[in-house]
């Protein structure tokens, strides 16, 4: 029997622990001797919950003990849940979590903890939910030269940006929705200024680069200032609008962004719709691959704790994997990115617009509510940035 | 250095050598000593390629150097393929292949062996081309009570299958164009009647339900009999034909298929195109998770032979696992799975099909070309057989 602790017994913490209940047949095929949750540590009592008699207020209850293998930390923030993963990684214990926030922050440093005392420090929870992305990057991908990611990493904003098209509805009206729905935090910041999903695409810039990318240093852009008219010039353009994390490897250039992207029919994206999440990994020999799935939720996100803790039960806890080093990848400047854009702007703008940008203009989408759509061919950020200027009338996207 | 041996220097056996060449500086971040392709066997002498000096036409020359840590079988066809398989096994050298046919064959008997000598035999890229799937099946979703699976699981008939609807054609027509572009075989029958797939299906089968599933008891229909109406009501009922494998759990029946169905255009499937696979899972716990990507190809291909050489070089050749057992799982009689159909029937019949279906018909699809497209609800397979055997005149479908 492999013990183990869950720190904070809150969603994705009792799901791991009513996962573990559930599934322990499952369980046993791969780990004999199977697993129990020996501890539960939250401030709070649970009287009433079957794991109630688990639950234990102190941290040091958990380190002191022995016979606990691998600790959970499902508790979200950074503290108390860095230094209690500190703590438990200085007592040569393995800690798998589901705390994105904490990996992008100080995921480097727990890394290097963790290998100087004999553990691990694993996060498949953190990108994707349940889908299984990063230990596939790390084991299946090896490899490959990885030389783009693309991906809806945020599923507030998919299911936002889906409900948006879907009914012809304003940002505003389906945020309300979300939060109705408990889609969305009361203060959804995180998801729709794009920083959660910032987040994730610098775990998984680092993870594939091999260096600590740090999520300040990628361009951010949220979901807030999209509109009908930019979903209705979308649909004239056989395209849907998504939140997307790019990383982009081009010689000795690398680029990493979140911003909003017109994704075309025949791209594999497009039909990741709702709250599901898509990664689509670009390697120089297998072509693209993309990982889909449910990129949030209890049992999902439970799941994907549940296989890295089954990963260090197989190797007695000690299965040490340097994910990425401490050493900085310093991106390339944005400005110079290339990306095709799309461009809508009054109807009596177009003239101007024809003269400004000339040849680049690839596809004219025609008129809409005294607006007109352009499609332009691919240009750096830095001339785009310095074209559109001349035209404050314009909202813009990038497109795939 | 791990030194290793390709037995095929085939379309798959040298993608893996230049695979291995190309991207050395990958494998070093994983494997620092590199991996090395010491021989290459082949019955061919190849004087210009820049490997002609590797080639050997004796297995004994690689079996009897203990240099040797891994050996790629991409020679395909069961022998001497098996044969030499058997013999790396025997002198505990493990194995990785792209070789499907031999797998679903005889696998069970080689993952025995590689069992009784301490070795393993590992074949990622038998399934999927180059997409991860069974490792994540294996390591990323062992906590999961899988329940279901979903595949489009060869590429020659989905591009076959996506050509006809594209461009309204023919089956006929897009096969030919199909083995003009190297598509299809010129002996396509392994392909369109489905029994590529059907194998693929099985191994998938047998990895989830930890037991042998033989190809020979699964239900197995190709795409030959599909026409240009099918598509056609096809579009009518918002759905795209691909033929797909099926395994589904529900309580103690187990079911495996492999048949041409109708998807919805909301189905993650839907728009799996061309030559590309999409493998979906189902998990109790984690729900609906998707692997998409090149099934078939010379580098793709490669890249999961490389993926499994690469976890037997981390592990000294030795990483044993289990994968099913001997024992042999019991399909339930197919006669008692349900499904919804799609049926056609002239229009003249469709007072006749209305008597005898009653209730279960859920759609009329409404009239093309003197056909009426009706779709029925979930029916047992038994009861859909008696019912349409009163209508010799109507075709039918399968819907997801």
């Amino acid at each position: 029997m492999t013990n183990i602790a869950v720190l904070g017994f809150g969603t994705v913490g009792g799901g791991v622990v009513e996962l573990i209940d559930a599934n322990q047949d499952a369980i046993r095929k791969r780990l004999p001797e199977g697993l129990y949750v020996k501890y539960i540590l939250d401030i709070r009592k649970f009287p009433d919950s079957p794991y109630g008699g688990r639950v234990v207020d102190d941290i040091n209850r958990i380190l002191e003990d022995p016979e606990v293998s691998v600790i959970c930390e499902t508790m979200g923030g950074i503290e108390p849940a860095f230094s209690f993963t500190k703590s438990a990684l200085e007592h040569g214990i393995s800690v798998c979590t589901s705390n994105k926030e904490l990996v992008a922050a100080r995921g480097t440093q727990l890394m290097e903890i963790a290998r100087a005392h004999g553990a691990s420090y694993l996060f498949e929870a953190s990108v994707g939910g349940g889908i299984p992305i990063l230990r596939p990057l790390r084991d299946s991908l090896a490899q490959e030269e990885i030389t783009g990611i693309t991906g809806i990493l945020n599923g507030t904003t998919n299911y936002i940006l889906t409900k948006m098209d879907q009914e012809d509805a304003s940002f505003d009206d389906v945020l309300k929705d979300a939060q109705a729905k408990g889609y969305a935090e009361r203060n959804p910041e995180a998801d729709i200024e794009g920083k959660d999903a910032c987040r994730k695409i610098a775990i998984l810039s680092s993870i594939v680069s091999g260096k600590s990318v740090r999520y300040e240093d990628i361009p951010c852009e949220g979901i807030s200032e999209i509109t009908k008219a930019d979903h209705a010039f979308a649909k004239l353009a056989g395209c849907r609008i998504r939140l997307l994390g790019t990383y982009r490897k081009s010689g000795e250039a690398v680029f990493a962004r979140i911003a909003p992207y017109l994704v075309p029919e025949d791209h594999p994206l497009y039909s990741v719709s709702g709250v599901f999440n898509g990664i689509l990994i670009h390697g120089n020999m297998v072509d693209d691959v993309m990982f889909y799935g449910q990129g949030a939720g209890r049992y999902p996100t439970a799941s994907a704790v549940v296989s890295d803790v089954m990963t260090l039960a197989a190797a007695d806890g000690k299965c040490v994997s340097t994910e990425w080093s401490e050493e900085k990848l310093t991106l390339t400047n944005a400005e110079r990115e290339k990306n095709t854009f799309f461009v809508r702007l009054p109807d009596s703008r177009l003239d101007a617009a024809k003269q400004l940008f000339g040849d680049t203009i690839v596809k004219t989408l025609g008129s809409l509510g005294g607006e007109t759509g352009l499609i332009l061919g691919p240009m750096t950020e830095e001339v785009f940035g310095t074209v559109i200027q001349a035209l404050p009338e314009a909202a813009y996207l990038r497109m795939l």
